[in-house]
């Protein structure tokens, strides 16, 4: 297998019917492949199409339940908490986002937790969901354990990212969606496969000591022998470990902890060898800037501030300040146009599901 | 003039009695001096009594009005937007997160933005004071420009701090105080004093570049010769630096935009020489923890959160785990105890306020 090209339609449509013969409901296995090739076009490959093996994996192995609907279990007019039942982590997230985004249009503010829920696929999707109501969307969501808190061996924290998307006028809206790590796992893993060395301050060895060596992390990590990713900041508390360390603990308190949820190390779907519900915690928030000010005026205050960020001298040789979530806008336009790149790894595991559910998939090369 | 040693009580209440002097309320110079006070209780010294000079030169500069009361411009039953009227940071903050206390305690949650205020102290007084009222704190506020965006020459943004405190029962509560940038500006200023480098990847010189060189660094971001701190995850993006440029300015834009305040590099004291109103922004937000379930409950999962750091396995050479406010809490009991030491500078400024108001000051040594 190698590297193929593929319009992003049709990888949308081919990841959709695939959940549905899995047994996701369509709207359910709508929002499954729209979230990863939406990730996939913005250039998110470690979030994309290449994790349809782990969603599919879920539901045989039974941690994810293809066709159960999410539950309110509390509300008033602006909170609620949601059981998402151990389905489908996209179908509970958009569930919990939409009722933010209703409750943040009449209310102001909207604020849906969700427990009991899968891997909903990345944090962003969600939050740029309220920018078509013209809202501030923010979402956070813990994870499986990875990362290793400040002075600690084991990895029992998640990557726990933070995203917040902000409405725009001139300037497209900002989309800010960082994991509380110093890097993902996908980058140890894009350097394990090119055989290089990671900066020493990613990743920590089985000793809990700083590491070149991305293979014998990602197999420290898999067989739980000891260290993991370091928190943003890095090793120690020199340059602020203890600070990404508070990150991640506090989107694990605000989705896993006050929601009923898993949290820290047992959000994982294998423990002592046998099949568990992950129980992923999702934490939704949606402001309405036209409480504060008229929305025109807020949106050109977002303006000027990117603005003003674009107008900063640069650095000694750096060409080009970026704002987030611009790099991934011009990747989607790019990629909407010429194709979706997929790897060859990520190619097998989709044919093999063409041939197992007996679906055509068509690639642009 | 040397090291001293005071009494808290002794402190707190001279502190207060040069506010007043100044023309503040007692109530509004009680939050001042009770603020201040509890910063050096903590061990946070950068942000304890050493600003009463900044807080005394902005009332005699005109900035900070010392008697003026904030006024709630838009309200719902959750949500609410508070104009400072450019009166004292501190006791603005308080009538926020008051506010915020107040309707979170009514219907699980409470938001209030604040705008045209000025330096409020050490963010994480706020979030603690839900802690009192089992509840979960929020306090996030922008501030002067001292960082430097990724790829960025200029320091446009503030070193804009995150806190969050939760309430635990067996364990201390959870307080998290952090500011997004690698370190805060008084780091810099002790390397100074004692002559010593820091760190490469702190704070950059002149041309954007990562220096060493702590004197040459205050001195480029005092008089805007460009450079300055670095978010947090350090220069450029390998480390993730744009994730800490991120989280600076979603504190920018939730506490300054949103609500209508200077943001970026507005927020000064002196602009082009002549002094100008900062009106900082601040946002507070509370969450009940009753609301997702019983508070008892929820202070349970938080005391085991808590322990399952504790019982981590340690890194090689590191002989404790720490969570964030556990040591501020530590030096809290210890200097409640022993007394509040203020450094030779911070001795002299006080005195010199005794002097000039006719006030006692009292120290232990």
């Amino acid at each position: 297998m190698s590297e193929r090209l593929i319009h992003w339609k049709n990888l949308y449509s081919f990841v959709k019917r695939v959940m549905m013969k899995c047994g996701v409901p369509e709207e359910s296995a709508h929002h499954v492949a729209d979230n990863l090739v939406v990730s996939n076009l913005r250039g998110i490959d470690s979030h994309g199409v290449g994790r349809v093996k782990r969603y599919v994996g879920g539901i045989k192995d039974g941690y994810i339940i293809p066709d159960i609907a999410p539950e309110v279990v509390k509300e008033n007019s602006v909170l609620a908490n949601v059981d998402a039942r151990n389905g489908v982590g996209q179908n509970a997230g958009m569930f919990g986002m939409n009722l933010a985004i209703e409750n943040g249009r009449k209310e102001g503010i909207g604020l849906v937790t969700v427990f009991n829920s899968n891997h909903y696929g990345f944090a962003g999707y969600y939050a740029m969901k309220a920018l078509e109501h013209d809202l501030i969307g923010i979402s956070l969501t813990n994870s499986e354990p990875l990362v290793v808190p400040t002075f600690a061996k084991d990895a029992i924290l998640g990557t726990n990212p933070i995203s917040i998307a902000v409405p725009g006028s001139r300037n497209r809206p900002w989309v800010m969606d960082l994991a509380t790590s110093v890097v993902p796992r996908g980058k140890l893993e894009v350097y394990d496969r090119l055989g290089q060395k990671t900066p020493l301050g990613w990743a920590t060895d089985e000793r809990g000591i700083s590491t070149e060596d991305p293979a014998k992390v990602l197999n420290n990590v898999l067989h739980g022998y000891g260290g993991g990713i370091l928190p943003l900041g890095g090793e120690g508390e020199l340059h602020g470990g203890h600070k990404g360390y508070g990150l991640s603990m506090m989107v694990d308190v605000l989705s896993g902890v006050l929601s009923g949820s898993n949290f820290g190390p047992d959000v994982i779907f294998r423990k002592e060898g046998a099949v568990n519900h992950p129980r992923v915690g999702h934490f939704f928030m949606v402001l309405d800037p036209a409480f504060f000010m008229g929305i025109d005026a807020f949106k050109k205050r977002m303006d000027d501030y990117i603005d003003l960020l674009y107008k900063c001298d640069k650095a000694e040789n750096c060409p080009r300040i970026y704002v987030h979530g611009e790099k991934e806008f011009e990747m989607h336009d790019k990629r909407a146009k010429d194709g979706v790149p997929l790897d060859a790894k990520t190619v097998e595991s989709l044919t093999g599901f063409a041939d197992e559910y007996d679906e055509e998939i068509e690639f642009m090369d």
